[in-house]
């Protein structure tokens, strides 16, 4: 499977200098589709997971259907305010100012072993913050997996010590 | 399965008089979330699906492991300014202004048959706008499914004509 083919590739998107991946054809082609979800459940397998986090909101559409392909629960990592419980949250750098990631206080007991998920890897700084987010509540991050690589934005660096996959790079 | 021990209810949430339902305690549990999809794909099977449409961000969730359990591809269909490419948007009346969701042009052929997924029907008005939105593509909707349905807020006779599907009803 040529994933690159049914990714489409947006120059100067959504500023000046960046091509933006898109992966809505490949979400549209049920084979390839599967094929990515198939090939992210392989990669996690030996990381013996107890949960599958996915983070908003096109980590849901590839952390899902892996949580279940693997017989794990999901946790949906989101954007500030929009859980309705008490959460956890966690800063991290933009370019220009800060955001930030929150959790459901009781999305995981601690000790338990965490898959996080997202279809892009780039700066890999809101990664970062997902697994301090875990870290903080007791979770042992297992590892990342993404659909896909920018390997010039060196995201992997940034999270140097936890094992990373990627199925696609560019 | 008695889903609605793994779904919270919380009070006066967004706002005072409202319960809101949150299904991430259901998400969480393997059992509990494979269970849903298995009943949502049972619901679908008779409706003859080429594609299942999600609505961002809850409807991604549930929308996408449903897509691969029906042998479909998956069009998220989003919040305003979120797609790369060539859109098309349709407004919907919020209590207070409006909103829109939008999908890329390309996102379906014409005669398609959708199926639109949303976590939750309560007065319909986001899934009526997808439903406008993908029939102006010459998409045929086939139904939705919901996995919560708020019968208090009269949802469906917004979507009469359609065949509306939903595990809860509250």
């Amino acid at each position: 499977m040529n994933f690159k083919e049914v990714i489409a590739s947006i120059e100067d998107y959504p500023v000046e200098g960046v091509v933006f991946r898109d992966i809505t054809p490949l979400l549209g082609d049920y084979e390839s589709f599967r094929s990515a979800i198939d090939q992210m459940a392989q990669m996690a397998k030996a990381m013996d997971i107890d949960m599958v986090v996915g983070i908003e909101a096109r980590g849901f559409i590839l952390g899902s259907p892996l949580a279940l392909e693997l017989g794990c629960g999901f946790v949906p990592i989101r954007k500030p305010g929009k859980l309705p419980r008490e959460v956890h949250s966690e800063d991290y750098d933009l370019e220009y100012g800060t955001n930030s990631v929150e959790v459901h206080t009781d999305a995981i007991r601690r000790g338990q072993r965490v898959l996080i998920v997202d279809d892009l890897l780039a700066t890999g700084g809101t990664a970062q913050a997902a697994a301090r987010l875990f870290e903080k509540m007791g979770a042992q991050i297992q590892g990342f997996c993404f659909l896909i690589e920018l390997e010039d934005l060196a995201g992997r660096e940034k999270l140097a010590g936890y094992p990373v996959k990627s199925v696609v790079k560019y």
